[in-house]
């Protein structure tokens, strides 16, 4: 019913934002207070949670879900942000997006309070933004448990790329 | 107490993102989920919400309060995002920020389902990203009831470009 509701809601965008991509917005749950409460409820039940000891964000979307699990969870967050938003010492790595191609940063001194992490954005669909991540972690002796997302882009294949359990509330 | 533990757990970066601007990173709030509960709390009890039909959050650090607050408040959200970000009809208008320039988008469908608004962001500086959705949404005989933030850099005198209220945690 709930994950129903949640597909319904979802918006299908054809040729956005480059041609070829059917871009799925997430934003329309936003809408429905009920069911984005139910959303986070049940992303934040997830076991992967229980175990890490903070959780990191992709800018901008997963922002929208990773900060309402980190107050549901009462775990620390991290973000993970395009080049030239984080103030400070910061590690960074590039990537490859399914559209275009960027780097990401994260803050140094955050990072180093903590050992695993589990990953929040909205969507998985390539995987690369996610990997870049693991790279940078990896590179400070630091650890993925998991990746939490609402969406995941199954024939994209962008699971195959980790080691650790993906969990997604949709799969298209 | 909260306002004396939140001010020191709050950044300071001299020169970010330029010369001779003075970064408050809130970013720190996030390590400690107590503060940051606290913080939403306090965010979300604002009269100013409970009045208005929906919030609007600005991307990207305005996210994370604004679904914490919506999560909270049992609000819908809509986001105010940079051109190109946003799928679908929408409506975009200009402005100035406190370094550089941008356009802001608001998708069109969900502007359309309320009359009232409480902006969300971290923090106010000069106005200019405000100032540009008040005007977005005049265009549309939407209003804005008031504005949220973490912080409030009174000397740039933000707030005397609006005729709603601003509610602010933190002034600098």
């Amino acid at each position: 019913m709930f994950s129903k509701q949640l597909t319904e809601t979802i918006r299908e965008y054809p040729d956005f934002p480059k041609k070829g991509i059917l871009f799925r917005d997430i934003m329309p749950i936003l809408q429905n207070p009920d069911l984005f409460s139910e959303l986070i409820s049940e992303m934040s039940s997830s076991n992967l949670l229980k175990e890490c000891e903070a959780i990191i964000s992709i800018d901008a979307r997963g922002f929208i879900f990773g900060s309402a699990i980190a107050l549901l969870s009462k775990k620390p967050m991290l973000v993970a942000r395009k080049i030239g938003k984080l103030p400070g010492d910061l590690i960074t790595e590039k990537y490859l997006l399914e559209y275009g191609s960027n780097e990401l940063a994260i803050q140094k001194e955050p990072l180093n309070l903590y050992d695993n992490f589990v990953i929040v954005d909205d969507l998985l669909a390539t995987g690369g933004t996610v990997k870049c991540i693991e790279n940078l972690l990896a590179r400070k002796n630091k650890k993925v448990l998991g990746l939490l997302v609402v969406i995941e882009l199954v024939e994209l294949l962008g699971k195959s790329k980790f080691k650790f359990p993906v969990e997604s509330i949709l799969k298209f």
